[in-house]
């Protein structure tokens, strides 16, 4: 990579029922996330949190999937805010590290902070 | 991540056709996979495994993507599952590490295997 | 991983505005990778790369992912085509490992380079 530096991003993807869609993207905002993307029309299967083997995603489920690519200062506060939904609705998140290039689309404020390891 | 304790385990992506979406379905549920999530209505490109340059996905075709995460005891089998039927069939997996929140949701019978290494 | 050799792998994922989805393609086919899926119909937020906090991606626009797994070595020739369409347009780029089964599917010619480290 010699003309194009790469920075250390967090990707956070979160499937929940179609229904709770907006309380994903409301928590998001307000943990200080500057952009997503959301895949429609997923179909699945899960397990409820509080009841093992309970299967609440089926066929007929309409799931969404948020994308969300954030420094990792803010994942911490997605975190906080979905695992106490995810042990009431249904719904998986899972966390990665992904390497961008245009570190300044995913948060103006994080210049100083991007960049930090895993 | 003071409050929100994380765990490591293995995101699986299978792009088959869809005609043989049952196949991978089943192959994840006789691994003992306990969720997953399918992208539907996914076009794409790629080669055939024994006909290099032979092009099976296009425009045309309806492909699908199933996503999923399981600890990393289970990414074995469902490899030795997935390969030989990707070597006669249009298809790609890929696996990658990912963290999650709350491992009793990917699993029942994980509780002392989760968390180990990649 | 006793039966199935595993060798590491670039994936790229891209989301751009349906617009722009040719030059996506045409960019990738010109770096030499072998293959491609698209998910279609995703909506997101984001913000231009020139005019932070100028939303470009909304409800309504129709977004694109392109997610390619292609070796190492052709990352950089796919980052310096897209980086400054970026600069210009919705969208962003993001890199993860992963590891795949079956290298020969990704591309003809890296038998010899795949598989180092990242």
């Amino acid at each position: 990579m010699k003309n194009v530096k790469l920075h250390e991003m967090k990707k956070v993807e979160i499937v929940v029922r179609g229904e709770d869609l907006d309380f994903v993207i409301d928590l998001l905002e307000r943990a200080g996330v500057s952009g997503y993307t959301i895949i429609h029309n997923l179909s699945g299967k899960g397990s409820h949190g509080f009841h093992e083997g309970h299967l609440l995603f089926n066929e007929e489920d309409t799931l969404v999937m948020v994308i969300s690519v954030m420094p990792e200062n803010l994942v911490e506060a997605v975190l906080e805010g979905i695992t106490p939904f995810l042990n009431k609705h249904s719904g998986v998140v899972f966390v990665s590290s992904v390497m961008v290039s245009r570190v300044e689309k995913f948060s103006g404020s994080i210049s100083t902070s991007a960049g930090g390891g895993s």
